[in-house]
């Protein structure tokens, strides 16, 4: 196995006095149950790394500390491991239980946070067990606060949301495929070269590819789709994942043997920078769109449109075909999607190349917050070409999500 | 044969009056004697496409045309179709006969090219047979002219001195490596991943070569050192050609078979942004190299400098245990190389990263001009290293200046 780069997967350190109840915010947060939790005071001793999944932000990796306040000899000892666990943080989860009394030990450790400029965000937990108009005004600096209950699940999405948007901003996902292809074994890349190839280089999404297969130890060959055929000739066996440039796919997918794994850059991506279980959820909504629905177009930059314009002509003929019929189309871009996303029955978002992770995944909670499915331009047009299925074949997870749908 | 990229090879169309010399002075340009010479005025009639070598400008092809004079009905005809070129052309040599009294016919032609903002060389021809001091002063729009004997080779280098800084800013060579991997064959690129590897890329040279090899349909394969064992097994026969990071290449020269191919990046770009064969003469001018020499090193862009700086330390010292003593080191930056480079007896030049080949082939004959030889970091560290026999091995015109000079 590969150590994950820190970068790929987002530390985020819990603190908080004993039995402020970060081991049961961290079983909210990933929806397990696998801390233990228990009452009793000073469960959490060593701080305890644990590699773990939370939707839609992807893989983290959560590190518990002993309990701010711990007391006696050794009880220092494990306050100053906990505040060492600063140095490998990207972000602090500062859980506090309103009837502690916060004080002194939370301003130390958001003083020392500071320090090191990580963001920390205020853990308000069980508010179940506080009246609902009950004020909270610590005297703490100024940093953002949630209120929750890990018990009833109550701010949960709320708190993802603002985590995300806290992350750091270089954060990415840990791979790009380098999950998906054993060390030493090869994926053979499909790169078409048209007139929209830039002069002399290749696009920053087949690079970042490359890049990620050698950070894996992996085997890459890069081929247009023209020689394909002669790649597989060149090789002792199939390659271990085959990943093409979308325009390519259904030429790729007929010269690509059924057995060997077949999947896109777009659909590559739209996991690397967002979620792709969400996105394909989107695609499986266009299913229910109705004729007169409206649809929101959501770019993150402006850019010069050109005639066949992809946000502007082809998506909106694409989704009337499939509707048979007219749809209330509204375009949006810039930073922040457009306030009342409820008005949509769906958003198509764009490819999010000039986009951080950060960025992506904020909008796409945004958009969960708002109870409207979210799909980008890849995996809506992996699915209009009707090749989403062979390309999802890599990720059983999300394809059984076009099954339980009967999306074909 | 693949049609060579206009942008690679460099389009000169020449224009004159019958009888002008224009043949005679491609025969010059290119030291053969292939154009029909004859003193019959109006020996060519259609433009002709004549792909050709200049040395040290590289691989350029001339379009050479009709008498601009050319008479009668057909001759009109043929005027037209001679100025039509001037849409395929980079740059152009208008040559002139001083004793044919120029005026209308090739302010026409600057007019026209002046049009398409096309450079115009003016080329002085036959100065052999004008008296040494004769004044030259046309009623022409203003063009540099070159004094030049077609016959006798006067002026020749000066006029691809002027013809290389005229060239268009982006043209390039032809090819990276595209000619030395047969289409549908391989090329096996070795790409350690080190700390200087900026986050999440490639480093460009490594991209542009991905993309040439895609250019020339060919397969690439792109691995880090660590397994190009398991890439040579994976192949069905070994690759056509091996490219590897100079800094791997010991390594990558031990794992690689001896009938294979090997070459490194920086050779490539050495010649793909200059000229190898000039280039490795400078390498073989080390061996003449004497305690007390003066050495320049030129730095085309001033970068931050670190501890270990290649150009400060690293080359300085390798050349000293070479030369066994001190040598003379002077440091330049910056577009232009300093004057009296006549003083210095070799030039070391950067890789030219950030300068176009125009540029590094100016400087190359400016150093060419005051008899210096010039080698660049890529070669000299490949000679150093002692690599540079096998590096150059996919070059046997180049590869014999070792021989002949039993360099080993």
């Amino acid at each position: 196995m590969h150590e994950t780069p820190r970068g790929g997967r987002l530390h985020i350190a819990l603190f908080g006095r004993r039995n402020a109840g970060k081991s049961s915010l961290i079983n909210a947060l990933t929806g397990q149950e696998l801390a233990i939790v228990s009452p009793v005071a000073g469960t959490t001793t060593d701080p305890v790394y644990k590699a773990m999944e939370i939707l839609p932000i992807g893989p983290v990796m959560f590190i518990d500390t002993a309990g701010l306040d711990d007391e006696g000899e050794l009880g220092e000892k494990r306050v100053a491991k906990s505040l060492a666990v600063l140095a490998k943080a990207d972000l602090v989860l500062l859980v506090v239980d309103p009837q502690q009394n916060p004080g002194e030990v939370e301003r130390t450790l958001i003083e020392a946070a500071g320090q090191r400029q990580l963001p920390v965000v205020g853990v308000l937990n069980k508010i179940d067990l506080l009246p609902e108009t009950a004020a909270v005004n610590f005297p703490l600096p100024d940093i953002p606060w949630v209120k929750v209950s890990a018990r009833t699940g109550r701010g949960i999405s709320q708190l993802k949301q603002t985590m995300v948007q806290l992350a750091p901003k270089d954060w990415t996902a840990p791979t790009i495929a380098g999950d998906l292809v054993p060390p030493g074994e090869l994926a053979l890349l499909v790169v078409p070269i048209d007139l929209a190839a830039p002069k002399g280089r290749l696009i920053l999404p087949q690079v970042q590819t490359i890049r990620d297969m050698l950070d894996h130890d992996c085997l890459t060959m890069v081929v247009k789709e023209r020689e394909l055929k002669a790649a597989f000739n060149s090789l002792q066996k199939p390659p271990a994942l085959v990943i093409t440039d979308s325009q390519a796919f259904l030429k790729v997918d007929a010269d690509t043997p059924p057995g060997v794994p077949l999947t896109s850059f777009s659909i590559l991506f739209a996991r690397y920078k967002g979620d792709l279980a969400t996105l394909v959820a989107g695609a499986v909504a266009v299913e229910d769109l109705q004729p007169g629905d409206r649809v929101l177009i959501a770019e993150a930059c402006t850019h010069h449109r050109v005639a066949d314009d992809i946000g502007t002509v082809k998506i909106p003929r694409w989704l009337r075909q499939i509707v048979g019929g007219e749809l209330q189309f509204e375009w949006s871009s810039g930073i922040e999607l457009p306030a009342h996303l409820e008005q949509y029955r769906l958003i198509v978002h764009c490819g999010a190349c000039m986009t951080n992770r950060r960025e992506m995944l904020s909008r796409i909670m945004t958009a969960q917050a708002a109870g409207v499915p979210m799909v980008n331009y890849g995996v809506l047009i992996a699915y209009v070409h009707g090749i989403l299925r062979r390309a999802l074949a890599p990720f059983p997870d999300v394809l059984a999500l076009l099954d339980e749908n009967e999306v074909i």
